[in-house]
């Protein structure tokens, strides 16, 4: 496109590479850039290189963190560290702690077992979370992967990878979404929500 | 967001202050950064400083453009000087150039009259317009802001303003959009589609 100045183009192609950006959301993003003030653009393009740079993996749990140090979480005297909830990704860990039930530790494995997308255990933190375990002190390993095909074979994997060492395995309860209406819960959904029926 | 270090909580609040960026998003958007090889998220940040900085209007035409002098459509030798389309912004020329029809040269308002929104004649590139029209040579003026209230309301306003200087000033036709179904059409754009008909 001769029309658009180069310098705008390459923002343009850098906004279209992020994912779920578009070629129109990418331009109009990039023109977006070009209004701000020019304290507001600099402040953008430093907050992208700090993140960059600063965000690191916790030495314990493996979340995202700033320093050398372990993380917020990991450190603090108030947390159950006798329970450690596994989970694939710095976001679940978000997630968890906004229903704000929980008050154990993470391990964060940094993907799922994918043999189609060639995920080993070796490109997830999995020997960390051994480790963890090994030094003793954890009572109970709540996995709480993504309730779908992968994330259930790493759970399936990691427990028999973690009963030898005497630890409780558990895994987050399935069934219909709170909230939610019963006719548009799937079969599989409603089939796991009888199976895990409860006294009231 | 206790859990969420600083420096990503940054970038994530940056991403979420782009138009169309909900939170949910910002946040999908500021990890896929901390993902990126440290050469691709450096240069992603130099795109926004140098476009932010790099990217001036066009002397002439006050599209955007780099460097000092007019931007590579003014001075195109094989543009047709005597017609000029008047645009409300730096998008619509892309659009124009892409429909490959136009072979003029293009003025930017940089918006649109918007006494609701407080933006007056003052506001948009309009004396530069008028500039351009008294120093002679131009013939046409297409009026091709958006068919909208504003739109129109800027494009009659310039045509006042304009035709003193013995400029022919017209308008984009109004009519039904190619590809389109005329049971989806709205009242108004089949109204001028009507009343806009063409011998075939």
């Amino acid at each position: 496109m001769q029309y658009l100045p180069p310098a705008l183009e390459a923002l343009v192609e850098h906004f279209n590479r992020l994912p779920g950006i578009g070629s129109k959301s990418a331009q109009r993003l990039a023109f977006h850039v070009l209004d701000l003030p020019p304290e507001e653009a600099d402040a953008f393009a430093q907050a992208i290189l700090t993140a960059r740079r600063a965000i690191t993996s916790c030495p314990v749990c493996q979340n995202l963190t700033e320093g050398d140090g372990p993380c917020s979480i990991c450190s603090s005297p108030r947390r159950d560290a006798s329970t450690v909830c596994v989970v694939a990704d710095p976001r679940d860990v978000m997630a968890m702690e906004r229903s704000g039930e929980y008050n154990g530790l993470y391990h964060v494995l940094h993907g799922v077992l994918s043999p189609m997308n060639h995920v080993g255990p070796d490109d997830l933190r999995i020997s960390q979370l051994v480790s963890r375990v090994a030094q003793g002190g954890i009572q109970e390993i709540i996995m709480a992967t993504n309730p779908d095909t992968e994330g259930e074979t790493t759970a399936v994997y990691l427990s028999r990878l973690l009963r030898p060492f005497g630890v409780r395995v558990t895994r987050l309860a399935y069934g219909v979404p709170v909230g939610s209406h019963l006719e548009h819960a799937d079969d599989a959904t409603l089939a796991r929500a009888l199976e895990g029926r409860q006294e009231i």
